[in-house]
C-alpha cells in the first residue's frame, strides 16, 4: 500500500465526520498491509475535549496490539496534529507519522510549533503533504457550509 | 480549599498508582469546591500510551459536566505535563493549571518547552511548584526501589 492509498483511508473517516458535523478530520494507524487503529473528529458529537482522530486511532492500536509502544507502526492524519496530538505519537513510539493538508492555527508538526523534532526522547519521521489538495478541500467545503448556513440563521437578536 | 489541598487530593492518587506499580502521578480537575475529574498514571497496566493521568481526570471531567469546554474548573498534577497532556488542557480550554515537581526530560510547561504560552487559541495561568518536595520524593523513591529491584534480579545472560 503507497501513502496516497493509506490516507485515502484516512479520508473517508473524515468524510463520515463531516457527515456527522463535526470538523472532518480522520486517522488510521497502521502496522505491515493492516489498518490496527481507526478514528476521526468526535468532538461535538461526543462532548469530549479528547475526542481527535489521532487519539481515537492510537486508542484502538494499543488496545488491538495489547502494549503502549506502537514502534513499528506508522500513522496517517488529514489534518496536521495538534499539539495534544503530536505528543501522544511521541508517547506511543510512533515511528513514522504522514499528514495531509497543514494546520496553520494549531498545527504542532512544523506549522506553530513541531513537537515531533524538538528534544524529547524520540523522534518520529514526518512526511507532509500527502493528498493534501482534497484533505484541505474538505475542511474548506465544511467551513464554508457552516458560514453558510449561519448567515441565513435569524439574527439572534431578533429572536 | 487551598492549592495544597487540591495538590494533596492529586498526591494520593500518585501513591496508588505507585502501589500498583505504575510511575507515580496524579490529576484532579476541579469545580468551585468539587473535583470533577481524576486520574492516575496507568500506562503499564493499561497497556496504553494514552493512559495518563491528566486525559482521564479531563475524560471524566468532560463526561460528568456534558461538554468539551472545561473553561469554569482548574487541574492539579503532581508532575509538570507532557506535550500530550498540555496539548489536552488546550484543547479543554482550562484556564488554570497547577503542577507538583518539573519534568526535565518531557515537561511541556516550562521545562523542556512550554505548550502553555505559545501562540495557540488559548494560554492557561500556570502555577508551578506546588507541594513539589512531596510529589518529587514520590518519584525519586519509585525510581529508587526500582532500580533496586532491577539490580537483585539475576543478569539476563545467565539464564
Amino acid at each position: 500500500m503507497t501513502d496516497e492509498q493509506w490516507m485515502q483511508q484516512a479520508l473517508q473517516l473524515a468524510k463520515q465526520a463531516a457527515a456527522e458535523g463535526e470538523v472532518p478530520v480522520g486517522a488510521v494507524v497502521t502496522l505491515g498491509d493492516e489498518i490496527v487503529g481507526q478514528g476521526r473528529n468526535r468532538r461535538e458529537m461526543g462532548k469530549n475535549a479528547l475526542y481527535h482522530a489521532e487519539l481515537e486511532a492510537i486508542d484502538q492500536a494499543c488496545t488491538r496490539l495489547g502494549g503502549w509502544r506502537l514502534w513499528q507502526c506508522s500513522i496517517y492524519v488529514t489534518l496536521e496534529p495538534c499539539p495534544m496530538c503530536a505528543g501522544a505519537i511521541l508517547n506511543a513510539r510512533i515511528p513514522r507519522v504522514v499528514y495531509g493538508a497543514p494546520d496553520d492555527k494549531n498545527g504542532a508538526a512544523g506549522s506553530v510549533i513541531n513537537i515531533l523534532s524538538m528534544p524529547f526522547q524520540f523522534r518520529p519521521q514526518l512526511v507532509s503533504g500527502v493528498l493534501e489538495a482534497p484533505c484541505r478541500q474538505l475542511l474548506q467545503e465544511f467551513f464554508q457550509q457552516l458560514r453558510e448556513k449561519r448567515s441565513t440563521e435569524e439574527p439572534r437578536w431578533k429572536k
